[in-house]
């Protein structure tokens, strides 16, 4: 229900009262106009406001002046945008976590933030190396302090060298500092075993949904059934799906496999791709290897065959490779898209066009505050990469701490260096513990009747299939939630555990999951799972 | 010229040699179809691949396979974006740095950029307690280190205590970290004289330009007429130009007054307003204050003008306020639109929606590369606030290194701390020899025949009017060229000097300039003036 306001230009009062206005006083008409707003008023030719009904208005007939910028006259695109691991569910856990700071009685004494992927907040602690460099970027006083170690030194010295006036503080190229993309180029040729790498197919980023989201927005145009379809995996991280919204892009869903490990068949992405083509102009295929949220890691095989696929049936393929270094299961082995195409031959090497993304945020560092990334470009048409940089320059560079930092990722200590060392430890430290952690949640979940939990091959996340109950389902439904949304909320009330509901990654018709981080420090994970086989089992037992 | 390459599915070799095209060996046949693809080839429902026929076949018959995305099926809004920052003169800058390191001969020693408010590039020394903190968040054992004030420690401290698990590498909230908007309404507070600012309209952003971009990507919807209008000022900054160019929205230009020392008069605000009407809906005002790139400093009165302008038409309000430390004119002071807002009483300040911008790139600090920010937000409606919440969490944080840095620019040593005295010098020092050279640069540019250059009352650069003769404006369209362009190319090959041509920012037709920073050092800054005086000269005669 709305009111039009108009102070009698466009409309005079007399129109105004004619369509059902009430007059209210200082020369001002109020019109009723239930749900739609006249078209003459919202066309900015007539001086008149609206406001919601439930404002009050005050009682000398003085209307508070509309907003020009409301819910219904904001980007409609952005509307439509959802993010579910920063979804409803916590903003409830922020607001638990000041009840209980506040001294309020709760079931828990604390709220385990297991949502999202931020390794440092679950108390996994920094690679020391990176952050000596870091602050000797920060304020290079300190390479005069004989307690840093040299190789230390030696680093940050070669970053600011890349700076310019030496300063972490200018600006760097847009594309990212040149000695840093050099040493992303020699990184990726290390990890391939020798496949070249031009820097200038690097381009640094503001984490990796930074260049992801940049891709998908040079490949989006059209409009109506030629508008292009982007492909992207069922469950997926939804960066892709809010990235598609806002952009006015078609997402394609194929949905991977549960039953097999969530493994990626080809003959679902052709369905998915051929019933797309009838509404839609499918251009690219995302690919997230491992797997975020369901943790699978893509055999060798598989990748050729989704090379294949995109070649024959003209597709960009994008490759989210962020938790590379994250591969726990025993066979699994990480191979990267580039290595892959380029082991394929020329016919492919030469002509599928491929993008792939890395970040300082995921692997053993887990630096997601500094917003470190780098996207690198295969077969991209000299022309499109032009424009990419020139849309790169707008927002003049990423951030240079972040550039710095994945300057240290690509060319870490060396053997023979002083910090060579206790890199490794610390770095092999980590690494252990997620996969011990990977193991035991998929462990312990499977001992729960009514959840069914996949191996966690790669990445940091589990993504069990839970059972809800009837019961449950249709309160959910009356209460207008996802029936995992009211799962998961539940269990937020009840145990202070922070999940996000399978429904914000999307997931079959008619399945219920839950993601969880693996990354709790392993007494606090052993807790925290045991709690939710217990709330699951009373939630069983409550809706049956 | 087009040749379209099929393999006999969907067309037939037939169908498609009946059309002209030739047979080229290998199942494939050529078709010539000059300038436009079949749309039943650009459907997807045929393979076939389409090349420009400038690329050659290789003699075999096999056609290389044609990109995806390429300049004509790439996202048009982003071919649309300009960025004359970063543009070809600095690509030509960045190249002539290259040959002269590569021993090639040039008739100058080095290249000066004067394009971009790039500080510490400059040479400009950072703030050393600014650094003392970010090398103390960024590796916290130097918290231990007995050689760090405790002002610095204390604040790195709270700083950490913010941040999960103690950590610059987690996650923040996507709005920023809590302690660091509470310490930025606080400034703000202060700086208005007691205004209130309540923290939760604060905003943290990865640089200002992304909370301009953020705001703008919320206003505009529409299509046609009805199209969301933008107005800004020319000469503009060009992110503005950029960004609404990237979101299709319309710009609506109103021309500041150089006669005037680039003021603003609200008259040119309606004709620009009231022209733009036909084609579009209006919804926001632009403003940069102190001016980029025209160095001006609005008046109180102004600023109340235009808020009285804004609300009587229904206008956004955006205020650029990145300059707000860079005021250097006698008579002159920053007034903030906040505080003008509220002085204007509830009338206004309890109804104009007012976006404003800050920045750690500008003032004294010149932190370009943490891409620190923050924008606050007023009487904007709660549901739209929730929106942008919910935007901003898809790219999940702004840098931390850049929020931190942030606080301490709002939050510096204090009277009676160990750091005080010394912050107070740095800062004196920076801003002082900015004044300085904004006076030296208006002097000197004056003294040539040809160049005329208003008082540089703030911000950091100067925006001469310069007379090209026209001789060199015939040249120059002959080669394709903006003249004030071919002047800057031509000055930059002969000195090394690169600056930014008007046309970059806008300019009134038939009138040039260029954009020079104030930032080189003092002595630099002298000799480059002196080579920019001598080019005109030189250039002026040459074409006479």
């Amino acid at each position: 229900m709305w009111y039009v306001v108009t102070n009698g230009r466009g409309w005079d009062e007399d129109e105004a009262t004619q369509r059902g206005g009430l007059r209210f006083g200082g020369g001002l008409v109020v019109l009723s106009c239930a749900g739609s707003i006249p078209q003459k008023c919202l066309s900015g030719k007539l001086e008149a406001v609206y406001v919601d009904a439930s404002r009050k208005m005050s009682e000398n007939g003085v209307v508070p002046r509309a907003k020009v910028l409301t819910i219904d006259t904001m980007n409609p695109t952005v509307k439509n945008v959802e993010y579910a691991v920063r979804g409803p569910i916590v903003a409830r856990a922020v607001e638990l976590e000041r009840e209980l700071s506040e001294g309020m009685k709760k079931p828990f004494a604390e709220v385990i933030k297991a949502n999202i992927g931020d390794a440092h907040a679950m108390g996994q602690q920094p690679i020391t190396f990176f952050r000596q460099v870091l602050a000797l970027c920060s304020y290079p006083e300190l390479l005069n302090d004989s307690t840093f170690p040299e190789d230390a030194k030696s680093r940050a010295y070669r970053i600011l060298q890349s700076c310019g006036g030496n300063s972490m503080g200018s600006y760097s190229a847009s594309q990212g500092i040149d000695s840093v993309r050099q040493d992303v180029a020699h990184y990726i040729e290390r990890r391939d075993g020798g496949v070249p790498c031009d820097p200038d197919n690097i381009y640094l980023t503001t984490g990796a949904s930074d260049g992801i989201m940049t891709m998908l927005k040079l490949l989006v145009c059209g409009e109506g059934a030629t508008r292009t379809g982007v492909m992207i995996s069922i469950p997926q991280y939804p960066l892709y799906s809010a990235a598609l919204a806002e952009l006015g892009a078609v997402q394609i869903n194929y949905y991977l496999n549960e039953e097999k490990c969530w493994s990626l068949d080809i003959s679902e992405l052709q369905r998915a791709l051929d019933e797309a083509r009838h509404y839609c102009s499918p251009r690219a295929l995302c690919i997230i290897n491992p797997g975020n949220p369901t943790g699978q890691v893509q055999s060798r095989q598989c990748i050729e065959d989704v090379i294949r696929f995109a070649a024959k049936e003209r597709l960009f393929l994008m490759a989210d490779e962020v938790y590379q270094d994250n591969v726990y299961a025993e066979g699994c082995q990480f191979h990267s898209f580039k290595k892959v195409l380029f082991e394929m031959g020329p016919e492919y090497s030469n002509t599928v066009e491929l993008a792939s993304f890395h970040s300082t945020s995921k692997c053993y560092m887990g630096e997601c505050g500094f917003r470190g990334g780098y996207m690198e470009v295969m077969n991209m048409d000299d022309e499109v990469k032009a424009q990419l940089t020139k849309l790169l320059s707008v927002r003049l560079c990423p951030p240079v701490p972040g550039q710095a930092l994945m300057d240290l990722v690509v060319n870490p200590p060396q053997p023979g260096e002083p910090s060579y060392d206790n890199f490794i430890k610390e770095r092999t430290a980590t690494l252990s513990a997620l996969a011990e952690k990977a193991k035991l949640t998929e462990q312990v979940l499977n001992t729960v009747q009514g959840i069914s939990c996949n191996p966690v091959q790669g990445a940091m996340y589990s993504f069990p299939h839970i059972t809800i109950p009837e019961k449950a389902i249709k309160e959910a439904m009356e209460q207008g939630q996802q029936p995992d949304m009211f799962y998961c909320m539940k269990m937020l009330e009840e145990t202070g555990i922070c999940l996000v509901p399978g429904s914000g990654f999307g997931q079959k018709e008619g399945t219920y999951h839950f993601r969880m981080t693996i990354l709790p420090p392993i007494d606090k994970l052993q807790i925290l799972l045991i709690k939710v086989k217990e709330f699951h089992q009373k939630f069983t037992q409550q809706y049956s």
